[in-house]
């Protein structure tokens, strides 16, 4: 039997270094879909201000993830710009500051990194300052405000993720590679590229050329659509002769049914996702495929919960050598169920039962699949909203009026 | 708007006291399921050791009912009967004895109902050596040992749950009134009765003249099959002239396509029964239903997040005047959209939508409803396992080679 | 390999002759239906007018189920006494009479019924007169009408159907009987019983006293649950120690989501069945399930097409000793694709694989079950519309007013 | 409304003076699929030895076609080539000869399309000698053959219709285009183009220049894809500076999940494919599209019934100025249901009910979609076996054996 890895502690090395060697690095699953359910994010703002508010279940959450197998711990730090905590989180009381939000984030990352030999990832994401047309220096700015506390932390590297346009990740890019950490760029793009139709292959190679070691794709879409997509942005970076590793987060919902943006547009989204979330079968088969799509640097994004990551884990421990930690709790493919009194339940105590179960619904009266919203919307309306030019919220409105649903 | 609970500390009154002044009691969620997910708990034992492994993971759970709303938080001691640790627990480190155990989970669930107004419920359920055909005497020595526990703890109340034998049950309420606390009893069981064949009604009667003050159902199914069940032993006690309360905790699974002993059968269980999950919606329509019902203590079981619990508490908040704290990151209905920059979204801003939405599973090649295993076994065979009688080991192996699934 | 029968013609017994003798006496499929979808009979109205319009379409469909294996022939007068002609028929010419509908019915079963051994059984069916309230003496007298031309016809028996109220149907058995012929009875109830309440087993009972000599289920539901209702009539009429022979003509479409009144209030009623439609084999399953609960005249009704008809007598051959003369084109079991050029298509040629598949339904987006129309009616005033009281057409447009949908 | 055509006689004009005029054409139906439910033509086979041996059948048929508004016949020749029919007819009595079925089906068809204005179009499909690596020369012998006939029955114009192979429908164009009659090509393809990966574009291309005036896609995929390819060698053509006519013949099932074969590799093929068939109302849905994407000749192939092309001729009707005759037994968009006694049926008599209802399959066991056969094979053995070189009986014997499924 595969051994359970005696220490969490191993001597922290670098994550290039990491990479460099062909080691396996496992990222961690979505917070603040998880920490939703759990009470302390609310959905809409999506803001992480529970790292002030409530430390105990950020940390909980980062140590079931580094038990499940992570080896990266990204700071909680998600939609935690400046603009955005006060764009959208004005529920949030005032005393917390952004800069509190995103120290805190690190503090608690960190504390739980140490508990085992995870690294330590600062994130930033996409900004409103983006979406409400501000130049470049001012996005610029926005980012410099969470590097600053990334470093003065000292993270172990950098993640600029979840972004729609090309153009503001490679500012952000930039920005992060001021520091001169190693630097992760993953945007939550499809097949069809980013919102201003960059293709993924070319959006691969301008994260290159800005200065990322890590490409992939993050949250917005499916295993199987990521993959996908990471695939085309290998291919864009082979046939411009480029080297990077590559990385992906994709959601942990199925959505063979979404539009260019992904799963927002659903009609499940946020609040019905329930039946479309994928077993811990689905993300064995997803990590098998990662890896052999030649992608390193396997986690999760929105819906990824610890026993996620833990599949990941599992699935690829023939190639790393070990378990994780958690599986001291969990039989490989069912095994936990050799001992139950019903023969039919012991029955399913083997791989090729749940490999190829087609989980049922439980919910006759429901489709399997549905059409994305936003469909009513006259095309041009549609497509300009995509656009950055569309997205102030007055502009909207008065499209919106226009039409009706 | 409805106030949220300013503080959680609001003077304990007993369980009694609340539920015969008419007041609503909500309980917790699922453990086992919830800890399982986060790496805590072996699925196949699904035995409680946490409690002394990692109890801050057990005790971060708590705290996360407790501001959802609960206002009883169970000691995490299901299966923590001796027996049952020794038949299971094999993989546990010896010095992880059942006292260590029960008294940990106490120690546990009442640090975190300190820290708001919630009572502490002792938790027993059905043991092995019963199915063991062990006599009653020796039977009622299991409870008894855990019994010892909490009564040294000091719980505020007992619950006896999961019992699919009404025979079991009884023993159990009669082990546990001898501490002159009051005593709940909930059964495993569907509208067609415990595994003998006694019906719902007369259930709820035995254990009514064995002491219990609350009667119910928890586990094993959805919330319409557990409230259809509870109907039946609402009209049970009526016919026989008894009082009690009632008490609900259904499965947040989808499960109309269950047989007799629920979702153990269902080929999903327990590591595919993601798109049977309940959303929010559906779990504001049970509370709705429970309420109308007559059931006051209302709760929920394996599968039953933070979340899920919360929205028992949103849905009851005009009757009891007040929201959870969880509720200052949760927008009723969905309105925590409402600013949303994509119109479509916006729109999902509001009751109606939610209520109606038929959420999709994105799994085009999964049927929706299965059919329950052990359908191969031949008829007999399957009603003498579902038998005492059967249960040995030896017998169902013998069972289990004399017919081919 | 079973032989085919030879000829048509085997000398022509009469229907209690054969089923006396233990033979399986197979029906005949749904006419209303198929020659909808033919082009020559109007859904919503539902009447035989092409009997004269257009006979050789009539006569192309009674050939194809007397090929496909029909034993009876029954004379395609649904829906022909005088006064639903008038009421819903008015887009018909004038000179079509009521008599020239049901005369040249019965001209065309004799016809093509005397090209092989199938007897013709001239049909009754509900009455738009017993739903206004007409009295009994006025609704015998339209029942009396059409025997008068059966009888006239000479017809080989008599069947009562499509029966929603077992009152009227006793009342059309009484007036059939005058004729001194067999008479059989079926109702489109489902096991809850008919419009005012009356049980299957206690509908049995009356018919047989009324005199029918067959009783059972026609239409409105699935074959399952026709045969759950023939069930119960079978054991009413064994506790009250009748003797009568059992008969059942379900739907094609499969309708477990439906309620009391069957088909018509689902959704899908009657544009939108299509995925709905049984295959060959759920009728072969049918066929057999009916053979064994010992019902001996096995038909189907509305979507019952020649192949299904075909599929019971080739489920029955064993039992017969013979295929109908339609299996010259049908490879049971599929084994017709044995020589197919693609390995996998020839690998469909056997019983095991259409026994068990799962058919798609290649819609996605559409669920697998609905709930019935007129939910949104409060109960009153659908209960009251489910009665005879309620039925005048301006009694249910005041009701309609009232309520929203 | 709509006035209903008074006469099916108006004066017949060829096909290419009518398209040539902008006017649209409505072809027929599929009748194998039609003809083996009703007993007349074996699955496997398909050969149409039914106009020899039922021309009864055949001619009803037809007549239903011509009611519900086809303006083309064609005869049912499909498969009938004597290669075809000797390869596969081998239960068919020796008497019947290839000539005499070609013979019968153009004399049937005559006697049809004489009852109206309907055209006759004497067909081709391909044959087995070109799957068999005859020559070209060959090839062209067999489909001579049955121009001989056709010239001598002297037909309206001609079709070569599904073909998978562009090279064999190029040789059937030829030799058609020596009787100097008009002469239509269909390929039963998808997007991905013939069997040798000739894209639909190149395809048409191909097939204009060979004589063709129009082109276009039959059977093996849905409405929606075969639109999709036909907007393909639309687009094939303009690049090419050609002009012809288009012309769709679909299936009438629901076919997303096929793969690069159409609805043959579905593991419901033929005999399960009852939940896919498409409603009167997804006809319509198609008609428009097919409209406004500039098809003019729209018919349907396999499952298409009278009521799916009367679907076409309704939807068309305000072009075109008139209803097909069987309209007079159709209430267009559902209004026949105006006059039931139930409010909620009633309900149903609009265009916007049939227009959003997602019609349930009533088969919660069922999934939406299923993976194609064949995916168990090799795919270099599955790629030989879709070429011609692997086709022959021995070679698919032994590439079968090297496999397991």
């Amino acid at each position: 039997m595969m051994p359970i890895a005696k220490s969490l502690k191993q001597g922290k090395r670098g994550i290039l270094e990491r990479l460099d060697a062909g080691e396996i690095v496992i990222g961690d699953g979505g917070f603040v879909f998880a920490l939703e359910k759990r009470g302390y994010v609310k959905a809409g703002p999506w803001t992480p201000e529970a790292t002030v508010e409530h430390p105990e279940a950020v940390r909980q959450l980062h140590r079931e993830f580094l038990r499940a197998g992570s080896n990266v711990l990204q700071t909680f730090t998600f939609y935690a710009s400046e603009d955005k905590l006060e764009n959208r989180g004005n529920y949030v009381a005032e005393k917390i500051t952004g800069q509190k939000v995103n120290e805190a984030a690190c503090d608690i990352a960190r504390e739980v990194a140490n508990e085992g030999d995870a690294l330590v990832a600062g994130g930033v994401s996409q900004t409103p300052s983006y979406l409400s047309c501000k130049d470049k220096a001012e996005v610029k700015a926005v980012f410099r405000k969470q590097l600053d506390i990334f470093t003065k932390k000292n993270v172990d590297f950098l993640i600029a993720e979840y972004f729609e346009h090309v153009e503001e990740a490679v500012w952000a890019v930039e920005v992060l590679k001021e520091s001169g950490k190693p630097v992760a760029a993953t945007m939550c793009i499809g097949p069809e590229g980013d919102m201003h139709g960059v293709p993924p292959g070319q959006c691969a190679v301008q994260l290159v050329k800005a200065g990322a070691s890590i490409v992939g794709v993050n949250c917005h879409f499916d295993p199987d659509t990521v993959l996908e997509t990471v695939k085309l942005m290998k291919e864009g970076l082979q046939a411009a002769n480029l080297k990077a590793h590559l990385m992906s987060q994709p959601l942990a919902f199925h959505t063979p049914d979404c539009g260019k943006q992904g799963f927002i547009d659903l009609p499940e989204f946020p609040f019905g996702l329930e039946p479309r979330i994928i077993t811990r079968w689905d993300v064995q088969k997803y990590a098998r495929k990662a890896y052999d799509l030649g992608i390193r640097f396997i986690g999760g994004c929105c819906g990824f919960e610890p026993y996620h990551i833990r599949a990941i884990a599992e699935e690829l421990a023939p190639e790393r050598g070990f378990l994780p930690l958690a599986s001291e709790k969990h039989g490989s493919w069912g095994n936990g169920l050799s001992m139950h009194t019903k023969p039919w339940v012991r029955a399913r105590a083997r791989k090729e039962y749940w490999e190829n179960l087609k989980p049922a619904s439980g919910r006759p009266y429901c489709p399997s699949m549905s059409k994305p919203d936003g469909w009513g919307v006259t095309k041009g309306a549609r497509e300009l909203m995509q656009q950055k030019e569309a997205t102030t919220e007055q502009q909207l409105k008065e499209l919106f009026q226009k039409q009706k649903f």
